[in-house]
């Protein structure tokens, strides 16, 4: 029987992989980290699937100029080999500067022994521009 | 043992509950289909918290002219009394206009027989408007 207090600890590690892999620009590396049918929800564009759209959406978040992605683990619950996370997310620049903050949850799923990404969506904290 | 069939079933129901008590304008009824202990995760501000938090929520979605809410239920997995849902959402002004479309993930709690809403986070599928 694996507690969810184990199972966050493995989480965390492999956040931690994913805030280094992500930090050196390995985001193929990144790509790994997910299951080969995970879905990434990003905010303004339909769902992206598999591992080719974790590339796409990783793409997107380096064109932004982000060069570091700090994950913070808030919550996690562990049934099986499922588990889902709450957390909070930052984004920086390559000068350092905050380009986003915000919120998440990933469903994750134990895949021949390592814990993976399996289900991803987020949203910013920051309210729009006043228009 | 109770398949995650028919825990989509029974989630699918207190969408189909949340739909019409939306769209009769009982927002205080909504709150009910959620845990004591629940957050919202909306865009543009920190999680909300509780079911004065889901308040909030929903009287921003009603403050910009939102008349109906439809929840379309993709996947669901229950492992004992928890569960987690990904779906679509759409979001209709009063004149029918679609005010914005997007997708979701619910974690699902069995509470004293009862699947109620406990982490609901959600965003759009719109792209920001050209700046």
């Amino acid at each position: 029987m694996t507690s969810s207090s184990d199972v966050r600890k493995k989480i965390e590690a492999v956040n931690a992989r994913f805030m280094t892999m992500f930090a050196d620009g390995d985001l193929a590396g990144v790509c790994t980290l997910y299951t080969e049918d995970a879905m990434v929800m990003m905010p303004g564009m339909p769902a992206l699937s598999h591992r080719s759209g974790v590339a796409t959406f990783l793409g997107a978040v380096e064109s932004l100029g982000v060069k570091q992605a700090k994950l913070a683990t808030e919550e996690v619950e562990a049934m099986g080999d499922t588990a889902w996370e709450r957390g909070n997310y930052e984004l920086k620049l390559g000068n350092g500067t905050v380009a986003d903050h915000g919120k998440y949850i990933v469903i994750w799923k134990l895949r021949n022994g390592t814990w993976e990404l399996h289900r991803d969506i987020f949203n910013t904290d920051q309210a729009p521009p006043a228009g």
